[in-house]
């Protein structure tokens, strides 16, 4: 016996990739529903095989399913997601709408899967730069204690969306026939260049990508008063987010010890033999669902320094993998 | 009254660039001489307008100059700026080959001319990733001291030669006509991802351009203790490098005053209103002289910790224009 499952948002990159995963990981679906705009209604998706009419969120109210899966934005997940809730739905949630609501779990399977005891129908899934490093550093945190985190990230344009990959497609094209690029998604060519900008700047001179990676961070860990910093930057990459992270400990591990520490950490792996040219790159994260982790070395001015870089699928892992984990825990599904 | 100047590896990426910088700056130039491998000897630059023949390294000796720019590997370099300098030649050299040897002095114009003083013969400039870094952060260093600094890097592929730039384009068409890229110069592929390794890997797992950046800057900073780590990555660009860079002061600053401190720091210009999307990028580096300055702002959670997001050329800036300032104030030349 399974269960009714919608998506929101299901055209997109993240919807996509959360369809995929139900077949996949053979999460145990009776019926599925999809969602999207108007302009994608009417639209099919494969799911085992068959296809799946997309219906028009405008006219088609989100209702009738057990489990939702919502990847839309923050402004459309205020109006439909508690919507849905009301209808029956316990909706896991991919935008920053609710995720510091203290009333809603934001979980990452992983570490907290304990705080999914207390959802009142709404979970939140974080940002994907923040679920690559917590899966990553809880596991630091939990055998040392977690002092100081500076993070820089190097992140795709998957992260923006299927708009912003055509926008790289095209820019790349215009300049290899000696052009030039016309940004239209973001403010600047992002072909052969990269800019340290992620969603809207602040009062304070940090953007959102950088506050949601500092906030998501110590509501995930239970560590409210974390010292943690960010530096986010968008790079001319399609797929897989990539973090340079420096740690300071509170108490002594080193590097070796935190290298172990991974090997055995779930949804870790770890690819640390530079020697052999073996560290991740987003090339290599690209489809995959586990958190690639290398270059682990001590800080050597730091006895309780340690750098580490991370690097995982923004849409899997970072997005629709997570949040079908959470799905999976809700129902008692195994995973695949 | 000029001077008689060389250029070795005149026909490579940054040795191009001197030629036309000292054309460009007006550098005092009675007679250029162009030496290269003997693949590219017998081709010829411009200098003013005139054709100049490189010679070939092998069969003409390296003598009759004034100054050299050397701009080879720490191989050559090693046989041929000793030879250089016995023949007369006040050498600059670009290569890693002498910028730790306590006889050379290593020299950022901006931030330690008078080390300049000392010479005997030989001037170290360098490594690109340093002169941006050390630019930016001397002038805070002066105002408040230093305590830790932590950088990350976006490095692109020019700093590694010309072969680097061909392979970025060519594994660039091939993945836009869908086909698998096939790294040669370097171990992974370099279009559409990035990877945390720029030149060899030591037993402490941290690769020479890492080590480079933290010796470099203790020497020219002459603070043989500073704190100071670093991952290095190589990105999707071809001109153009940035950093992420975390300081720790030793004073409380505050990014309102290091903002002012770098808008008035000789070399670098401040781009630093990211409600208006003004910060640095790559693109926006090109083919400038300055280093750029953004993302300036407050680590939230600690008094002295602040952010800066540095950017340049690094084949002027971060090479042959560091090398032909070096030469302007050996030669009390003005520069333009």
């Amino acid at each position: 016996m399974g269960w009714r499952v919608g998506v929101l948002g299901a055209t997109g990159a993240v919807g996509r990739e959360v369809v995929r995963l139900l077949e996949e990981r053979r999460f145990p679906v009776d019926a599925l529903r999809l969602w999207a705009s108007h302009r994608s209604a009417g639209d099919h998706l494969l799911f085992r095989g068959e296809k799946v009419e997309v219906e028009d969120l405008a006219s088609s109210p989100v209702e009738g399913v057990d489990f939702l899966f919502s990847a839309v934005g923050d402004q459309v997940a205020r109006e439909v997601v508690p919507a849905a809730r009301r209808a029956g739905a316990v909706v896991i949630d991919k935008s920053a709408a609710f995720r510091l609501d203290p009333e809603v779990p934001l979980v990452v399977p992983e570490v907290n899967p304990q705080d999914l005891e207390d959802h009142r129908g709404i979970v939140a899934s974080p940002n994907c730069s923040t679920i690559q490093l917590v899966v990553a550093l809880a596991p630091l945190g939990r055998e040392a204690g977690l002092e100081k985190v500076v993070v820089s990230t190097y992140q795709s344009v998957s992260g923006t969306g299927r708009e912003a990959i055509e926008e790289l497609w095209e820019q790349t094209r215009v300049v290899l026939e000696g052009g030039t690029p016309r940004p239209r998604i973001y403010p600047h060519p992002i072909a052969f260049n990269l800019f340290p900008h992620i969603d809207a700047f602040d009062e304070t001179g940090y953007c959102r990508e950088e506050l949601k990676l500092v906030r998501e961070t110590r509501k995930i860990l239970h560590l409210p008063d974390l010292a943690i910093t960010a530096t986010v930057a968008r790079v001319p990459v399609v797929v897989g987010h990539a973090e340079a992270v420096w740690v300071r400990t509170s108490r002594p591990l080193g590097a070796a010890r935190a290298r172990e520490i991974l090997a055995s950490a779930p949804g870790v792996v770890v690819r640390d033999e530079p020697a052999r040219c073996a560290y991740p790159t987003p090339r290599d994260a690209a489809g995959q669902d586990a958190v690639l982790v290398g270059r682990i070395r001590d800080d050597l001015d730091d006895p309780r320094g340690i750098w580490m870089w991370v690097v995982a699928d923004n849409l899997r892992k970072g997005a629709a993998t997570n949040a079908v984990q959470i799905a999976e825990l809700l129902a008692g599904a195994g995973g695949a």
